[in-house]
């Protein structure tokens, strides 16, 4: 059995990290699926997922990161082409990947349990996005 | 329903980064299956798969956040024991990762309009290289 | 057809690079699936998984790379606010990602010959870990 659902987003952009896994549960839980995965992907290429500890404290640590190893301001050849400025916001979301695939058992994720579901909006704006969520198992 | 396949690429390394979009919705067109998922993996330790807007110059800054974070002329113990030079193009591999997911819907990728799925081969020489595509679904 | 295991594991955290092909195989072995994928991920915050060449050179260029790029001794907010020194091993998990997809035919993983599939603790301290290992095919 396969179900595909989404999930909608308003983001600001700018590294900004969203936890989406009260609403991945949801859609768990209405999909009559007892085991198998969801698999998480963002459509677009600016963003990417993982999981963090939700916690305000790793949120800027992880920002900071970014902003380290894949800089705002510095030159992009994306952005010398292109005018729009988010060379940066490409290059974080290749690295960091757009699909993530968790497995479920008994309707519920394997999560541990300081471990949340995260969408990171690299983009230099405010973005709505969508992230497919689908459902397979039995 | 599973089916697996498999796209067979000559690379140049050394950074090298391919669309493999035509050939994994090729594939899919020709699987019978409706929605499902596709499992893109790379056999091998020195290449990776991901997803970027393949537009030249966000390929020269992909390339070039990695020359700034796994550089190639540092020491790395792997080529002072195996001398094969290659040491920096197996870290790249193993932080940008060898599998991506991507769901389907009525036997379309979710991916982005400006999102592309490539493969990178980080080897610092000429490949051949076999990505495993596997779709399943009903 | 969906089959669940998990792999537990003592590790010694600090970057400790645990090499878990051996199970994942075994457990392929015992599912009775011919053709499918094998989704495993890691339930917990701190720690990571990945592909690599299994060869002492190698692990330690991964670590030094990790070293370098999110460094253990710089300042890290989530350590300020909770005390624990380990805001350098979620960054780094994050970062590295929790799942990784393999699918696998005849009952054989599609891995390259000197590609394994590897735990990546980075956690400041000894841990337990489960990794979950959910077959999925026909």
């Amino acid at each position: 059995m396969v179900v595909t659902g989404k999930i909608s987003l308003q983001t600001y952009g700018r590294c900004d990290i969203i936890d989406i896994t009260p609403q991945v549960q949801e859609q768990l839980a209405e999909s009559n699926i007892n085991r198998g995965t969801v698999t998480l992907f963002i459509a677009g290429a600016t963003a990417g997922i993982s999981t963090i500890e939700f916690e305000s404290g790793l949120l800027s640590d992880f920002k900071n990161m970014w902003e380290r190893n894949v800089p705002q301001n510095i030159d992009y050849a994306h952005d010398s082409r292109w005018g729009d400025g988010n060379g940066y916001s490409h290059v974080r979301a290749s690295l960091l990947g757009a699909s993530l695939v968790i497995p479920f058992n008994d309707r519920r994720l394997t999560l541990g349990t300081w471990q949340q579901i995260v969408v990171v909006d690299f983009d230099n704006r405010p973005r709505s996005r969508q992230i497919i969520v689908q459902i397979m198992g039995e």
